[in-house]
């Protein structure tokens, strides 16, 4: 989501007071407690007298919505002193708790009024509802317990979901959108085209990746080195566990606090490691470079490990277990645009080949207003602002300036790529810090032979290897290009005079490092073609008996249907070709 | 060392027995407590009264041994009663403890005597000292501490270390290998070829592989790749934890206890993995495999974990966190020999290539007397034994059969090979296991549709990639050969003139995947080709004013010497038909 669309966030908070409305006139004693924009829509958290909705009701609310809403005018909100906003909301105790949270931080208490209904809100709706929001844009979607203030400990309310958009189309794209990706749920097709399992002896968040899975990643994991290796990269190895010291030192252990997984040994602690930047500074370290080695580039998939919680995890995209394909670069100030653009440009080659560049923008995460919150020197940060944003010019990025975002440790781009049926992933990432260099006290010497500061560059291309596999899952709905798939050709004998023609054909591709399957079931032709279409194989090979005499075999694409009788060179070859161009 | 030289151990038993004869001659309040033998001779720990010999006393022990040597005629031993062992024994409470120990286990106490020298001991000693053992195959080699039964919360004892072989000969050849292994220590070689490094904010055997000891690593990996991926073996990948459950299942968290790093979440439990095979069952279990299907050959280069104590750890050999070249087959028992014969075939290549195979022995460790020790029923364990023992004769394999040696789970196949000094490792394996398969209830449906349950083959060819690559450094002195060196050739210009011609040259390699490195710097000339030589570097490329007016280059070889001038085509293919043929 472009973060810039303003009046559709405003119009669905204001649609999550509207429902408040709506479920205080059908529900009279109900207690309203808070109710967000969120990327989709809106939700508004209620404790519910006795009677409670069921996903049979949610029609009657959204009725009662659109009977309102022409009433809604405008939206009007002041300030109001603490007895004056208690006195509205007594006999609601989350709101009353609000507020006492509002006086403990200083802020002032504001009341936003629209038609009858008034709420305690920080303000941001539609400047007149009844006018701005198409009564056809929104519907309510679902119901779901959700916890007070999202804390186990306290009482459990009901929240229910909205989804609002621009206009009815714009809602109906996305509802299509929806159904479409549940269609290309990459846990189902993971689990079809057998790519990974997760096992309850090994723990959830944990998949395991099965050859036909590890495939794809081996090819993934290949293409990235591939497209690295001739640009001064160095793929090096770091072990998965480091002392508590190390992320003491680099900072992590306050910044991922639980989120950490603690080992413990007879004799010591580790920690099993959220990030591979602190080992690779040791790397850095274990040096006495010059001027003349910089920049110096690291280059590891590697696995890292983050205690998510279960009850958040599924498929690939949310793992406890995350391979990055992980880079840090250690140059200088005046070497960042040189750096970014190469890495720009390894990015740009590696999505277009993925398909997945077509619609895309990159966040230049800057600083905000308040410039106490960042580390590091304003020259610094203006020279490393301004060489990401001189690559992005450079390399025609369609980039937009987003203050606030930047790391505290420094400006980074984010590239953000729409998949197939739409839907926007953050997934590359080039981040400039000043931060862990100045922590792990590295340099090298400049020219004068003085001790200088390098600047680090991380970098990921693909983010994480399984979140990626698992969108790239869905990007292509389980039907991978020649050169990604996991089976790449089945070659299908007609009956059981044509196996051993078959089985030549086999062992050639396998010995052409062609990922071929052969079907000498006893299983009937046309269930052996179903299977190798249900299977999503890009091509399968028929050899019957007008094949054997023409001494051929009949090709056909998953994509484009029946080719035609070639010889097993040709397909060889066509293959070959493809493969090479990752068509 | 061949297990069977008996001879050679009973003579070190009797030494540890003749060095305490001389300790107590020359420190009579010495309370003796045990001495076995060991790899290279034997040792005996004591605790001395307030005066301690120091490494410079050891002379005269070593002296006073050889004056006692004639007179221990024979040895000979005799059951006592516990009483009767006590009254020997008065005053030496480590003794007195031992003859407690052996009580306990209703053993019986026997005591031998040489010269005027009795001790417990369950024998095992040169029938006649004097004769048996040259008064020059042996001496006292150091001094260290040791806990009374290994704890550290007993008495710190004196043990007093003596290398023994069957001649004088053989002693100086042992000798002479140590000093010699000294000068390939891979810990300095590996500091000094800038190959890895540890860290204290990582922590103690952790080792971080720099770029060029990653590039060696990834060149064994891709080998290994190689001699596997046209036989039928899949690439899997798992996670590097899992919950307990996993190994309580496997029996591993019984039989590894302390060495399993223990993993804590905020809700869950996990083990630091210390095996790959759970894992790998648990993505066979996710299958439903027919007779057809079988073998299913599973490869996985993965690290595993294990708590090693800190004062074990150093350098590549002996670390915490352990890279094997993983792989589990399952198959059917019938299967098994074939099986173990590519197996066989891809060690016999592996090593050969890496000038290991001249000199090697394989175990075929299978049951011992006791039956009852193993599990599996008396049919599958001799049909696996034969099947070992088969592919062993098929392969031309130099193979002894080892009783009492195989794994409690099967009967397996260990390799050891001898290194360029005539050091013996033991490193690839090949072992039957009816254990895991039984235990995470595997099966796969046979001709009959009915269960069968498959048998598991673990094999692992270098073993660890840490201990293999630490062993390689030592075995090639640093001096790898061309397609593992970090490096392969060095560009050397003559001059400041001659910059640009080899700058050329140097980016034509880079682009040809060979590892060249310039030295651009402003060295002298001479000290530049002496950097490469400490570096080991296999070729080293000098450009000069001659070359360049030839429009060719000046080869020299570490390993051959000069070689002459050559155009810069000629040496590309000579690397490149090197590097094919990893010589």
């Amino acid at each position: 989501m472009n973060p810039s669309n303003e009046k559709l966030i405003h119009a669905r908070h204001t649609l999550a007071h509207l429902m408040a409305a709506a479920v205080l006139e059908l529900y009279p004693d109900t207690k309203p407690t808070i109710g967000p924009a969120i990327d989709n829509g809106f939700y508004y958290d209620y404790e519910f007298p006795t009677e409670k909705p069921t996903e049979k009701e949610l029609k009657d609310i959204e009725k009662k919505m659109r009977k309102l809403l022409p009433s809604w005018k405008d939206m009007s909100g002041k300030e109001v002193p603490e007895a004056e906003a208690r006195e509205v909301f007594k006999g609601n105790p989350y709101k009353l708790e609000l507020i006492s949270d509002i006086i403990a931080k200083g802020e002032k208490i504001t009341l936003y009024t629209a038609g009858h209904f008034t709420d305690l809100c920080r303000g941001g709706h539609s400047e007149s509802p009844a006018k701005d929001i198409p009564a056809d844009s929104f519907k309510l979607s679902r119901i779901a317990g959700a916890y007070w203030k999202g804390s186990e400990d306290n009482t459990q309310l009901t929240r229910i979901y909205g989804l609002a958009f621009e206009t009815r189309e714009a809602l109906d794209a996305y509802e299509t959108m929806m159904k479409e990706a549940e269609k290309r749920d990459h846990k189902r097709l993971g689990r079809e085209l057998d790519l990974f399992t997760l096992s309850p002896l090994v723990g959830p968040g944990l998949p395991l990746l099965k050859p036909k899975g590890m495939a794809i990643r081996r090819q993934i994991e290949a293409y990235l080195w591939e497209l690295h290796k001739d640009k001064g990269y160095e793929w090096v190895w770091t072990p998965h566990i480091a002392k508590e010291e190390l992320y003491v030192t680099s900072g992590h252990a306050a910044k991922f606090g639980d989120e950490l997984f603690r080992v413990s040994g007879k004799e010591e602690k580790f920690i099993l490691k959220p990030m591979n930047c602190p080992h690779h500074m040791q790397i850095f370290a274990d040096n006495q470079f010059s001027y003349r080695d910089m920049p110096v580039r690291y280059f590891e998939p590697a696995t890292v490990y983050r205690d998510e919680k279960s009850g958040q995890l599924g498929g690939l995209t949310r793992v406890r277990a995350i391979t990055q394909d992980d880079g840090h670069l250690f140059c200088r100030v005046s070497q960042i645009q040189q750096e970014v653009s190469t890495i720009v440009s390894i990015i740009r080659q590696f999505y277009t080949t993925m398909n997945l560049m077509d619609e895309y923008w990159v966040s230049l995460s800057v600083r905000g207003d308040d410039k106490s919150k960042y580390l590091g020197a304003d020259e610094a940060w203006e020279k490393a602002e301004s060489a990401l944003e001189q690559a992005a010019i450079a390399n025609k990025l369609n980039y937009k300036k987003v203050p606030g975002e930047a790391a505290f440790y420094g400006p980074k781009l984010d590239f953000m790529f729409k998949d197939a049926i739409g839907r926007e992933w953050q997934l590359a990432t080039i981040q400039c810090d000043f931060n862990l260099p100045e922590r792990f006290d590295l340099f090298f010497a400049n020219e004068k032979s003085e001790k200088e500061r390098p600047v680090v560059i991380h970098r990921a291309i693909s983010g994480s290897l399984e979140r990626f596999m698992g969108i790239l899952i869905e990007h292509y709905s389980g039907k991978f290009p020649l050169w990604l798939a996991p089976v790449q050709v089945a070659v299908i004998p007609v009956g059981e005079a044509h196996v051993a023609e078959a089985q030549k054909v086999h062992d050639l591709f396998k010995a052409k490092m062609i990922r071929s399957e052969l079907d000498a079931s006893d299983t009937g032709f046309g269930k052996k073609i179903r299977n190798a279409k249900t299977a999503n194989i890009p091509y399968f090979i028929i050899i019957g008996d007008k094949d054997i005499a023409a001494g051929a075999v009949t090709l056909e694409s998953r994509d484009h249907g029946q080719i035609g009788q070639l010889k097993v060179e040709e397909v060889l070859s066509k293959f070959e070709s493809e493969i090479k161009e990752k068509k």
